[in-house]
């Protein structure tokens, strides 16, 4: 039976490993709370990037000799492989932990193990405490883990009346400066920032993170199927990040940084490539979080591959009546195959409503 | 300083006020408690129908002896004038109340002038108490008395993308049952129900009130320029409700019941009758709330005729990527002439969204 004290331990732990967000792929964020043997706070810490000490090495470091006989609180199960770092199992029994409080099991086959060899050393070990609240901390990683792909997070900006622009493609400002400044947010916490070619045409966007303390810039990639809408002097292509151009495999790109070419295949039916072949291309460079940011037509693309795990609409309340719509072609075509999902939250954002769903099978 | 007490009263004054709404047109909804000399609850009631007695009448009843020397809390000034019944100043004075609180001034010139009256004969008359919140309750009515038209509350139900229906124009169920009851309870509020020839033609609604109890059936109106929608045994001219068809004036109608038509000029730009017209034809006929229901196309004539007091979306998450949007065109071309809302509400109604939003001006 969980204590009071387990639960604010757990809990802490959680918000300290979604520091890690957009950091730490292409491994899990975790966070570690540890509490001496007379359950006072001793140490805590979170994985700030891949290839950094894990959270258990931080928190342990920072409790120093207070760990003697006290318990760490980890929000994935502690690591016992020898990776770029040494195992956390090792570090925990080094430090004379005694009881360990975990709240997901590892799901990855090479980091497995931990508990039972925390438990052979007498450990008292416990699994489960908040796991459904730290498993949505770590949901994009344990979606990439599961489906072998990175978790894919759409997001859309659109009208009352689901607009995304006026009937004469303005489209400056729909929602607040809030919401935009949420987004800088996503997209902090993402690996990569995906958009389509008529996002590069229309808007030439930079997509890089403003006004976020400590981000890690996302990895920019657009969809430009037939290389033609990145020209030279995109802002996409400045210093400031890393980019992909994900084009066809016929594409003409002498016009474009060769080491920023990434050349698909072409989608089996309908335009664009295929979306599952570019996945597994982020997927490969260590892309564990995808932030969608449109356009439309990119949207219905994810969503007809299936491959959109988390929805993010904000939306103003604006009427127009005409312009282009949020989602363009998805393959579907009657009610029935319609999209159903389930609204994990709404909140408002200045003066627009931010709503995430999730496809229902998922959620429900 | 008004205390808990006062508050509490006219609190239950307004709650009361609400149960009137749909059947009290032309008049306000109004509610009132009345409570002895010594600050117990002695009687309360309110306005059930036009032509029937006003709120105060139904509490002073209530109250008998009990409201001599009592205090009278009503939502709206009382009347000071002889109509289908006598005035509240008079009831009141001939109750023995010793002091009146009411919320709202009314606007209504004929009726103004209960709180001289009351003042005049000695009783101690406060103005003002939660009359926001009394006002919001009455808005319909305030608006029909300010703008001299019905007030319009267009109502929609569309997926998370904009869309009323997939690509093959199927739409049942967007929403869900729980959404669907719920445009009951806004059908039984309204005096009227107005539908376009589009979604008359597509659904043959029957646009009755169902599953609320004690509704008055509201009117039911098919903006049908051509008079080539509606036909002879559509479920809207079943006998349940009164209907108007609004048709052009050179409309051939010999197929329609006569006593259901309603001859309008057509729309100066755009498709469609003349919107100020119809609403002005409807405020003659006593209706002082309309629920717009669609679709795309008349709500679009509504908006561009700047119509539109309230929006209601119901908001599927559903994802189509296809199909009619929520909204048709409203003469909008251009972001900057966008019609700017502000949010006044949002509830999750099931599996949906519900958001309530006025235009910015009115609602800020």
């Amino acid at each position: 039976m969980a204590t009071t004290a387990d639960i604010t331990a757990m809990r802490r732990a959680i918000t300290l490993a979604a520091r890690g967000l957009g950091a730490t792929s292409p491994n899990p964020v975790v966070g570690c709370v540890v509490l001496d043997a007379a359950g006072a706070p001793a140490g805590e810490g979170f994985h700030r990037r891949a290839g950094g000490p894990h959270a258990e090495i931080h928190a342990l470091r920072a409790a120093g000799e207070k760990a003697r006989g006290g318990t760490a609180y980890v929000t994935l199960e502690p690591c016992d492989h020898t990776g770029r770092t040494g195992p956390c199992s090792r570090a925990l029994l080094d430090a004379g932990i005694r009881r360990v409080v975990y709240a997901v099991a590892d799901p990855d086959p090479r980091a497995t193990g931990g508990a039972d060899t925390l438990r052979a050393a007498g450990v008292q070990v416990e699994r489960g405490l908040l796991a459904d609240e730290a498993e949505e901390g770590n949901t994009a990683w344990l979606t990439s883990v599961r489906l072998g792909r990175p978790h894919v997070r759409w997001k859309y900006a659109a009208t009352l009346d689901g607009r995304v622009a006026a009937a004469d493609a303005t489209s400056r400002w729909i929602t607040s400066a809030e919401s935009r400044a949420d987004v800088h947010r996503l997209r902090a916490e993402s690996d990569a920032v995906v958009i389509g070619s008529g996002t590069a045409r229309a808007d030439d966007p930079q997509l890089g993170v403003r006004g976020v303390e400590g981000a890690v810039q996302p990895l920019r990639v657009v969809v430009d199927t037939g290389a033609t809408a990145v020209r030279p002097g995109a802002r996409i292509l400045d210093p400031t990040a890393p980019t992909l151009i994900a084009v066809a495999q016929d594409a003409e790109t002498a016009h474009l940084p060769q080491d920023a070419v990434l050349r698909l295949p072409r989608a089996a039916t309908g335009p664009g490539l295929d979306i599952p072949a570019l996945l597994a291309a982020l997927h490969t460079r260590g892309v564990r979080s995808v932030l969608l940011e449109g356009g439309p037509v990119l949207a219905g693309s994810f969503v007809a591959a299936g491959c959109v795990d988390t929805v993010v609409g904000y939306l103003a309340p604006v009427l127009l009546g005409a312009g282009p719509a949020a989602l363009a072609d998805a393959g579907i075509t009657t009610i029935a195959q319609a999209l159903r999902l389930a609204v994990t939250e709404t909140v408002r954002i200045g003066p627009d409503l931010r709503v995430t769903a999730v496809p229902a099978r998922k959620g429900n």
